[in-house]
């Protein structure tokens, strides 16, 4: 179905990111649950929890595990999560012996979080390459350009005259305190979950922090005091730092289009914007999709925020709805940096018209 | 992809809807542009503005065209709306003859306002018959637990007994008044786009508002004085209705996974929510579901209003934004319309524990 | 105190209207309250449920009444509504013989929004004035400028000339449905909530609706089948109204702020901006509020619609939630009304630079 | 006027706070805006850019300054920023010896913003103080209470017993990262701006950076590369920090009502709630504010990461944006954090019903 932008067919080539959208693919999601699935057994039977032999043949079976898609959608849409159904399916490959050691202790938030996590620092770590792509695409422009005298605007008004230069530092210079403060996103985003039921490794004993140490380890994963199940700044936050992100390009994607008026001419485009009726124009498509990825993560930013009142241990009204946003920001974020990063390489500031 | 829940193979089961996501397949939205644009070269013939053979090759022609999706994807990269891209391949497929008279006139507003107009009227009349049935189902639950005594619950405390009926009137009240005022929603919503480049017809010299009244006649549309290009209020009221429905039975949702709670017991759940630490639980998955849905419709509206801010004669930015917020508002309202129906299905009230 | 930019003293003046704010006064709000309550008494006394002396008394009393506000704010931080308190003070006035049949079976939402509803009427019957002045403005710059030839912009691109008649429709035409639609808005508004502890009016016995029914007939509202306490969508769409009509003014105010760029100068202003550094500059304020004042509402809505998740028969966060919003609102709405009026009456389309 | 509740003489006794609210008062802002012109005219005379004796005057004079409120209000409504009236006013008192010295170089938008950066400090020493008692008081809760079993709640049905200890960490734990990054927050509020028309001190010659390094030395604000006017991710992401914070208080909020319920009972309240027409219940009114607030700050965060499509050197749109949304972000905040310590202090953990 191509319900949202990203997922259709023809749309996500204005608005979407490929390299983003890949991580919230099925594929992506199972495999990173099962990588936590394998990791949990095999850091279960190092604290000997479960045998060695079903920690072995858990880690087997799960990579030649083929889902049955329609019984996990019929699963998920019984119990809310996929979990339940997914591990009928797999216990049902395993086999009596080691299926039921399979996902021991653990309760359905526990894979889904950290396979997410798994997959948000993938995100992560793309973003930061990307940021750094298109700052030095601006750096590029700025040798180009920056000596070229623009009008400096305030107010929607004609001000006094600046350099290129200044324009391009007040793009630039917001991008550069999101790249310093995205190590900090990753400590938090990058979090391992491993709870049980009530977020008290009830079933493990005075294993619990043995095996979720050894687990945080196999995965690469911050290791934290407890479960964050029903805590849920971490993700909000990261909602927060890619809105500002997207917010930093849709301002300069805001300019872009200003200085780009045929009035105006002081940016000049190349490759864009045809048009159905005029084919002489040449639109600041670009430009105006910045603007929109920023307002629709400013959108969809509130709705992370109201997830955060998480109720009990556990809330399925909330955590679904980060489900249904976050992926989104995410993707948005990706293609406005790819989007920016071309934007910066086309344009080229012009000597103002008289 | 399936960046989105909606368009996610397994998430799609919880909280998506085939029948109202089909409306936003590719398919289905090309289908609605080919068939503004037959009826448009049609209305165009009668006014004799190009010539009848024209009109009946492209008739002819376009339904049996096969589009190219990564020419299209490519195209609206560069142009921002796929219509340049679309309008290539049908004219190369039409051929000289007939293919520079088809579009004769208009805008890629035109067709992709009214390929949506077609579709949303179509996502009314089901959500019309979807509100008609959960009504019932709500009349159903009434007549067979209506005299069934519960508390009231005010300020999250305990108030004073009161019927199960009066409950179920709260619920569906609003939904009455929903259903009454779809009509004067479908109403603004059924609206022809015919505007041209600047809104003004202008190349259709004084033939504009004939063609445009044949153009909507033929397409059930309801004919305005003009192209509302500019003018977004129709799409964002409407997503404001949607809103209110889903935002309606997220109030249905939050009362039933209260009144199911262990300790309270007065709603009892059939077929519900499984759970992969907990077997014995069962989940209020399709209440907290309608509460995620109307979080969600609450948290997108915000972007649809953001977007009335429509700088010009046809924006980019706010545009596009439209795009990527509306069809999930949509999907979200069919989907929770049916959970709310399966709900009122399966729940009973139960005598209050003492 | 002036948190709130519609409470400064000095900010008010930008974006703020005396008119709207009045109607959230504490004098307003206490007076619309009483009104209620004596109507009740009275409707009551006539229903035979409480002596024809009290309601009298009642009647009497409570215009000379002068509340202790001290009282009453600690009053609603400890009981989250203002009524308790209120009663108390107001019960002390009377006396022992007519004190205790104030309020009779009522209880603290049906005043609280009764008195809202009350107010918001006197808001709906200007927000109609100010439409019918604002499009009067409109058609008399139409009048004026209407011939001037501008250029249309798509996707902030020169396209084709028009007239400014064409732009000047295009910001009126949503004010004459948005006005149309104001009875429709009204009637959901202008709602009798009276419903006591848990909407039943247990305590009114078979005389609840005939009470109702006096009640409304006495304050001008409409009678419904019971308290709407929970169902929050007369309010929720009265906000989606107020922020079409915000939205529609703000591109109003974006086409004016972008058409009186100096490089542009389709618009020419008078009477605005001045600035510290550049005591030259003519700056589009009335304009630019206009976007804010869209923005702003646009915001705003999506916490209203938020606060549809009404859980049981009253919940006190939703319900807050309501007050911390919608007053801001309307207020946002009306002035944006009367700076849109002002703007059409100075503002004059230029004939455009070569 | 009261038309927001935090401003409103009854009603700011439920959702607002004193201490937070007197930073915005006129009285605050002034004066802040007066430390900034007077820091600023002894920056510039020890930089030799204006007379010693004309800094002295205004360093004499400021402090005695009697404003003209409805001046400024007419200034603000005409400029749309109070600066040049509140100049006109200045010097005229100055006379005109000192007076033309007063504001040299600045534009509007220095002294607003570096102001609001001087009460923003204010602000979040508070918060963190207030972070610190709120956290010392769950500590209290747990020393009093954290033995006692009670039952983990998953997607809002009975899991299995914790303890209260549990729970308590799931509400502290975020605060403490609240409290963490606290520091970090203020270094990128605590910000000098100082940039001229244009943001380039272009009037400052060769002394603009020794200007800005004295000016902030005076202030105790952080000097920074260039002023950054058109880059909001400060503010933007100071608001995305308040609204963790509330959203945090929010899940406290939404669980303490949740297990408040009086067919649950595991969480007594004292000294709350009492109602109109039940006189014997107790409202859990702090633990659903704690709910509103938290859903409060999540919508208006939305408009304030919309306002970060600031379009060129300074928009008055975007920038009245934030002034109309992050002061009673951060009041609410303040209220929050109070409320929550309160409540913390009042709520004692019962054994569970059998």
């Amino acid at each position: 179905m191509s319900v949202a932008a990203f997922d259709h067919p023809i749309l996500s080539g204005l608005v979407g990111d490929d390299a983003f959208a890949v991580l919230f693919s099925v594929a992506a999601e199972l495999a990173a649950i099962l990588r936590f699935e394998v990791a949990l057994a095999e850091a279960e039977a190092d604290e000997g929890l479960i045998p060695a032999e079903a920690a072995l043949a858990i880690a087997k079976g799960l990579p030649r595990f083929k889902p049955d898609i329609p019984g996990l959608k019929s699963g998920v849409a019984r119990d809310g999560v996929l979990i339940p159904a997914l591990l009928d399916q797999l216990r049902r490959q395993l086999g009596p012996e080691s299926g039921p050691h399979l996902h021991f202790g653990a309760t359905s938030q526990d894979p889904i979080d950290t396979g997410l996590a798994l997959r948000l620092v993938e995100a992560i770590d793309l973003i930061g390459a990307r940021l750094d792509e298109l700052s030095a695409a601006l750096d590029d422009l700025e040798r180009r350009d920056g000596a070229t005298p623009v009008m400096a605007h305030t107010r929607m008004q004609a001000a006094i005259p600046v350099t290129a230069a200044r324009k391009i530092a007040s793009w630039r210079e917001p991008l550069l305190r999101h790249r310093a403060r995205l190590d900090i996103v990753r400590k938090s985003v990058a979090v391992l979950t491993l709870g049980g039921a009530a977020g008290t490794l009830d079933k493990l004993g005075d294993r619990g922090q043995a095996v979720a140490a050894r687990l945080a380890k196999k995965l690469g994963l911050n290791l934290v005091s407890h479960a964050r199940h029903s805590e849920r700044d971490g993700v909000a936050d990261f909602a927060s730092f890619l809105s500002l992100v997207t917010g930093s390009l849709g301002k300069m994607g805001q300019d872009v289009a200003l200085m780009a008026q045929n009035e105006i001419g002081e940016i000049q485009l190349s490759g864009g914007g045809g048009s159905s009726a005029m084919p002489h124009k040449q639109n600041p498509v670009k430009a105006e999709i910045l603007v929109t990825l920023a307002r629709f993560n400013a959108t969809l930013l509130s709705g992370m925020h109201q997830a955060l009142v998480h109720e009990n241990e556990r809330s399925g009204a909330a955590w679904t709805l980060e489900w249904m946003l976050l992926p989104q920001m995410v993707v948005a974020t990706g293609a406005a940096l790819r989007i920016a990063t071309e934007l910066a390489a086309t344009i080229s500031f012009a000597a103002r018209k008289a």
